[in-house]
């Protein structure tokens, strides 16, 4: 690996994230060979069906349909752009066994079973990177691992799918419901026709697993992750929060905590509302962000485009160059780190905020019974409004923090109460540095 | 360097930013022998008085005021903290050359003579980080050296000095003059009693270097940089601003052109007028932002605190993790990467476009004649409004994009000009994608 000779590269997958990979590969391989120290070359491209069409020219001999064949046919590096949990896995671990490094953008491989990559790679002294993985182009993954490694990050807040937010953002602006805004996002392409892992929140919640893992040096899976979607988020819902100066963004959110038994991580996905003024609000359409709160750096926030082709693929060919570095000195990047090993609280023991809009009757002292029923459960509220109209009233509050047990309690303890109608919308509010 | 035997580190400056450096280093010191590896023991620290009051309590018999034997003592890594030219130079070159990896957060010495060290370090066969020195603690030089190394940066634009944006925000949000937005600045602790450094745009133009040269792979150095500062900047500039949607910002602006014999860059520092609805147009009070364009990834922003002592502290932290795995695995990072030695545009041949407000009299064909003018030199012009008021009226013209000696060329006609009394405002526009 010290001599100046190519690094062989194999491509697995040549869809919308392959074939730009191919195609930079192939366009800037002058500027990538200086960058990197030692040219990288195209060794084979692994894809299901050789007469697919697709959006590169690849060259007939270095197409295959036998991917295996492939990355252990001593190719120094490895591209996993195909997704899914399998055959990905067996790939990645056949390349690492047979002394390749990898590259892989599969957010949700990582997130069910990272451990198992990470310690194969550990195991063959090779590189496993995956800047792609969260967030597409935007470097997220090196600053969390490297330049905020000698901080302790206390708080991740991101919004790592551009499906949901999107939709939101439509949701917001317009004042369209939820499908309607879905159905214009799958006519634009921002959503697929089956849209349930970004729109239910799976596909977030892979991320948060490895962004949490990644901050808080522990391990978290996405089973660890609790997980809402949007599907339920009303135009009520957006009005209310625009009425309060804020907006709904579908938030995944990280967050160390101190408990009595030492520190634990908080890991979830849900809709939320956040305050205008916070700069993840201003985060419209596809776009992606991940806002980062750290004891000595403050408050960070990382944007650009969170998927797509090309976004993608500069990801994948900056981790390239960085491993071609580390084979050309004979050495590898940092590997897990996970030394911590952080318990991960319940969904219940999360610490938020409620915003609660209850539809009750118009009549003397109903506020005072609604606020005893928060102060039940130990919750305080922070502000409330009431809006008379017709025979009924609208009672709008915002909690204090509190768990999200006990604001579970409340809303639950609300909707038994006779002068409660409806409890018309619930969402947690985010945002705010405490 | 193959055992686990503790690395030792030199701090050279025990200021906010140095301070901050040994309180983390001792507090973390666990967290950062995890991630890193490997311990790291404070060897050392320079100061120019043993006995000035600190933020952070050092043992006394880590003081010295021999930074040269601290620095050769056999140290593994150096942080110069002191900032300016000299000593700093000659210090970070002896402690290369006595085998040291250095972290610098001196943006001066970089972007005045960075070739000088980056050699030196290339010869020692060691590293040399400064992630600290552009926007604090905001990751931008490992992003640009890493993440997007397989990308093409094509412009970067940054709101690098956390001073000016402070001023120019207080202008924006409250209709303040220069001189009382730089003294409520001064006040709170955001502007120095001498200011120029700031105000007149050394310390973005040092940024702006050290940006351009990173996102181009070539060497730009801080006399290569075009730089006007804000002193001239007037509330009825900020008001004009405010007429066309846009705000007044202090950027450092790298571009990348194509011209007739190859690439070129630009690199320039000077009060611009950006669209509100740019992101960084969001940016307050003294955060910083960088604004990063590339062929693949498209539109990224990295945002944060741009300067003060923790932040500055994280930044080195992270750099100094990095090298001591460096270190324990017996190799370095990447070096300069400087390999396309691109020429740098003279500020006549940079593109861009005028925002010009003049008072002219109120007559009839008064456009024509100032359109005329335009156009002899060039100059398209994208909009033009008129306002009358008395025996005057006033004419803002917003030109599409030419190059700067042509506007220039067009701001003097003008001001030749009989029916022009006064050119009263020119400020460039910036932030627009083409």
């Amino acid at each position: 690996m010290q001599t100046k000779d190519a690094l062989r590269v194999a491509v697995l997958g040549c869809g919308s994230v392959g074939s730009q990979v191919v195609r930079l590969l192939t366009e800037q391989a002058d500027d990538l060979a200086m960058r990197a120290g030692v040219p990288l070359e195209l060794a084979g491209v692994a894809v299901r069906r050789l007469d697919a069409p697709r959006d590169v020219e690849v060259p007939a001999h270095l197409l295959t349909t036998d991917a295996t064949a492939l990355v252990t046919s001593g190719v120094d590096l490895v591209v996993e752009v195909i997704g899914g949990i399998e055959p990905a896995r067996s790939l990645i671990l056949a390349a690492l066994e047979s002394g390749a490094s990898v590259v892989t953008a599969n957010k949700a491989l990582l997130a069910e079973d990272g451990a198992t990559l990470f310690e194969a790679a550990e195991k063959a002294g090779r590189d496993l990177y995956y800047e792609a993985a969260v967030a597409g182009a935007i470097p997220i993954i090196r600053p969390l691992r490297e330049s905020l490694v000698g901080d302790t990050v206390t708080r991740v807040l991101g919004i790592v799918n551009g499906t949901t937010n999107y939709i939101l953002d439509k949701m917001d602006s317009s004042g369209a419901g939820f499908a309607d805004a879905l159905g214009e996002a799958q006519e634009l392409g921002y959503a697929e026709a089956d849209p349930t892992a970004d729109v239910e929140g799976f596909d977030a919640a892979a991320k948060a697993a490895i962004l949490a893992s990644l901050a808080f040096h522990t391990r978290v899976t996405a089973a660890d992750v609790h997980r809402e979607g949007i599907s339920d988020v009303t135009a009520a819902d957006v009005r209310s929060a625009a009425d309060m100066g804020a907006v709904v963004k579908l938030l995944a959110i990280c967050e160390l905590r101190d408990g009595p038994d030492g520190q634990a991580v908080s890991a979830r996905v849900h809709p939320a509302m956040i305050p205008r003024s916070h700069p993840l609000a201003s985060v419209r359409e596809a776009y992606n962000a991940v806002f980062v709160e750290s004891r000595a750096a403050g408050r960070l926030m990382f944007y650009g485009p969170g998927a797509g082709g090309a976004p993608t693929a500069s990801a994948v060919l900056g981790d390239l160059v960085t491993i071609a570095r580390h084979h050309r000195a004979g050495t590898r990047g940092a590997g897990e780190s996970a030394y911590t090993a952080r318990p991960v609280l319940p969904m219940g023991e999360t610490l938020t905020r409620y915003h609660v809009a209850i539809d009750v009757e118009d009549r003397a002292g109903v506020l005072a019974l609604v606020a005893t029923a928060f102060a039940e459960h130990g919750v305080s509220i922070q502000t409330v409004r009431q809006e008379g109209r017709g025979a009924d009233a609208q009672l709008v509050v915002v909690s204090h923090r509190a768990t999200d047990a006990q604001l579970a309690a409340t809303v639950a303890h609300l909707q038994q109460m006779d002068i409660v109608r409806e409890v018309t919308s619930v969402m947690r509010v985010e945002g705010e540095t405490e």
